[in-house]
């Protein structure tokens, strides 16, 4: 793994990654230690903290600040690292990223807020999000219409692109989401619009291998077995496209169960406990619960998952 | 009152009807001929059937033909009949205006579905709507977002109109909508958009004055006293701004109370029926009840308003 | 493949089917007979037809009847109906409802409106379904939020058919909704709540293994292949468990790939037209078409399968 | 004016304040001061700050701190201020209340967030607040389907008011809601609940002669004009049901235009700025602006409700 630079030549798997708490629902920094060097061991080329699956809101202003700063300081400019600062107003995104950008991140991402609706208003609102993140801060356009609302048509996410020439990313969450990829994936390739990075994450990372054959850069998303994602790209950069969706296929019921909205950050965060990347699985309330159906749920998967890698190679 | 007809030229009231039922919850075609009646002898200068207000969906395809025979029959041509048409599909969608029109109606009303979101979906859609009314029949496009969750800027209505010239109409019922009332009209007058009559029925009607003084050219909206409409519309043609605010003033605290939503249809019903235009207040299942509490409101609302009308005189 | 009875001891698999259409956009009577054949020698123990996925709301009264009248021919009894019969309105539901049963159906199904939300709107309303189809309809309940924007708590479900003693099935599609469906079972086992059938259709049938080994009796959704279905639900009965996951684990990608919102329908097209189940891949307007990167998409996962399918044996 | 205790016996007017920023978009605490004693002098009961026309997320945590500080000094305890503290998890809403009852606030205002939906969710949110709160910090129930999404029944409301013995005050802006305010007033009667303060604020206090009828305390809600909800409760106090409804309607015309969602707030400060409240009728972006015919509609309802009020003398 190569130093990587958060710019529009982006490419891999910047892991979206949770916030560790402890049994007691204290933020566990000791356990973000240990998270951070378990996505760099396998091979993430960036890190993307504070997103929903961050429980970012759920967290105290001066949570937020320590988590920040502990990533970084274990991180150590191996990978650059991208925080959420979407907001419902611009003096607290501007707060908040002058914040992080100061502690040494690498940009931030924005989604839209809920109450944009038409092409207009859309294009309006991240005129602003440009002007207050000001010319020196690269940051990622979040299209996640499932958890925003918000639909962007290809033809908005050209012209969000276009006025902002510090949006470096496109983080490419919309589902389904595959005739836009190649809708943007076509305008750079014909020169209506400069190179940027797409990462994608559509239907939580569910369609990873058929993202990469339209072109995509890499994968922005969450799910315990980061290796999964490295791989599969690692593969499709070598040529071996059908060995990626080989790879793909083994993980894939797992990673299904694990993108169930609500219930699925407790599966993500009860295999990474199990991997011992973090210490407790605890997620803070509000938040989903695992039953014994679940646990024994997931037993099952992981034990097919690990038949399926052994009999893979 | 003179004959009006249904296209870029339409001005006045085109009232939005109920659906007459007996107590039973048939329909009640006795009391259909005494709404027509009720309605024409206010100086209505049209009628649209079949809307929301009209209980559309809860009638059966039968009944719905009944209902519209029986209004075409009675209104003898003397106003124009515009029928509600909007449908999830094309081929009800044509099946209805087809059966509509083989009866008399001048024309109908279409709103965009729910599940279109981006300013491209909502123009494609109306590009087939354009396509599946044909060529000679007129319609009224209904930008209503409380009701279907479409936002439909400015622009986007601009589009949809030139792209259909069949389309004579905006029922404008964008809440707050005054914005868009002026760019549409200040279109019109700078000639970027051809003439096409503007309705208005912004928050049930609660604007009217507003939007007569942006330039509307009446109002397409429910109210139990639709003379209230007519004399406020007739009131600014004559030029008496201050007059037509006295008049609509009298009335707003009651509009206001009919303009509830899901109660507000059995407000109008009950004041319909105590003013004799209808038989029964019946709403068809599943519909709102009226308290007694709701009755006492009503009645000191009544009793105020005649009171102010009789001072103002 | 033994003839069904639909009602509470329902099993197997009761296929959501698509609606033929000629490459011309008219209803394809011809590819509904092979339509039928086809699923029938595939094992399904019951249809459902005029469901969201049947492109029901594009079809005009008259189609949907011809429709009905070809299904129900072809079936000759071999295995129950079941016909989407929600509506807006109580009167078009029991106009509905009484044409088909005499034509032959075996019940209908209901989902809610959205416009109803909290606990006891949601119950009152399916007490007027109850009283609406009458003593003589069986029923099924389908819970389905991600069209209808409706959540039903587990207590809301039991209320319902405690309620209802004409509902027979619950249409189990909430998403995520193990621990509802285990709600609902343990309901059953504990004696709180008479038996019915519970079939599954979770993400779109992404979660059939899971839903089986917590109690579901089976499948109600729709899939290009059918027997995928049939093979996983036989396999369980058997108690071949690990079986019943293989099976599975071969056809999810595909599966997957089916299941992607509005564009899934083409694709599900696409395959059984390519299969020979029906004549043309054509999808009514509005509605999605695939592109060359698509279809390349979909030849790809499909020799993938049948490859795996060979190596399961 | 007597002073006032936020508790269950609270009446009178809460007034929902604006925050008042300078034509620069800073912060105006000299405004804020001023602004403070035009309340005051006006006869209100008490302060809501914070809330959603308090544009409070536009805030940065430091401006919102900064802004309770100086209103709570300004108001010296002659009313109570209840602060808004409503948030997307429990450790921020836990990190504010604690903030701001340490500076003095009298307690605060939650709402549910917009992903609880059924009846057994919203009531187990409400006790994880009521947990969160502690035994000490007593706070207010807001009620604002049209902002929040959330529904709730009226069973819902008592469950809470039962479940969560801080709780002293229903903000009651359900809409409609008339029947809602009854059931909770009833339920008081008939001893099925303790006695608690409701306050309402039902389609942006265009309902309050109305909801006094039904029992509410007083209004909790924001107008430019807050003498209007004054004297509309005095009146009421003072047995003049038909003087309370007299007032009301002078001011309902100018009180409808500044409830337009969005463009309201800007309609507000123009108006308060107009009155020498505030200095600046500046709204923080993303935000409305007034037109020169937004302006012109303002100024002719002025003066039509000036000539009124002094008519009704």
């Amino acid at each position: 793994m190569t130093a990587n630079t958060f710019n529009e030549t982006a490419e891999g798997v910047y892991l979206i990654t949770v916030t560790p708490f402890k049994d007691n629902g204290d933020l566990d920094l000791a356990s973000t230690d240990r998270m951070v060097d378990f996505c760099l061991e396998r091979g993430v080329t960036g890190l993307t903290i504070l997103g929903i699956m961050g429980e970012a809101t759920k967290l105290t202003a001066e949570e937020s600040r320590q988590f920040v700063r502990q990533v970084l300081a274990r991180v150590q400019g191996k990978v650059p690292v991208v925080v959420g600062a979407s907001a419902a107003g611009f003096a607290p995104m501007s707060e908040l990223t002058k914040s992080v950008m100061d502690m040494g991140a690498a940009g931030v991402m924005v989604a839209p807020p809920s109450t944009v609706r038409t092409d207009d208003q859309i294009c309006s609102y991240f005129d602003m999000v440009t002007e207050t993140l000001g010319p020196d801060v690269p940051w990622c356009l979040q299209d996640h219409p499932t958890s925003t609302g918000v639909q962007m048509s290809s033809s908005v996410v050209l012209r969000i692109l276009k006025n902002s020439p510090t949006c470096v990313m496109l983080k490419h969450e919309d589902f389904p989401g595959l005739a836009k990829l190649s809708a943007v994936r076509q305008a750079i390739e014909k020169g209506d619009l400069r190179k940027i990075s797409i990462l994608t994450g559509n239907g939580g990372g569910l369609f990873l291998p058929e993202e990469m054959v339209r072109g995509a850069n890499g994968a922005m998303t969450g799910f315990a077995y980061p290796e999964m994602m490295v791989d599969v790209v690692n593969a499709f950069k070598a040529g071996n496209v059908e060995r990626a969706f080989d790879i793909f296929d083994c993980y894939l019921p797992l990673a299904k169960y694990e993108q169930q909205a609500g219930v699925g950050l407790a599966v993500r965060k009860h295999l990474l406990a199990q991997r011992g990347a973090i210490a407790s699985a605890a997620v803070r309330k509000p938040g989903p619960k695992l039953s014994a159906l679940d646990l024994a749920d997931i037993a099952r998967l992981v034990a097919r998952q690990e038949k399926k890698l052994a009999a893979l190679g």
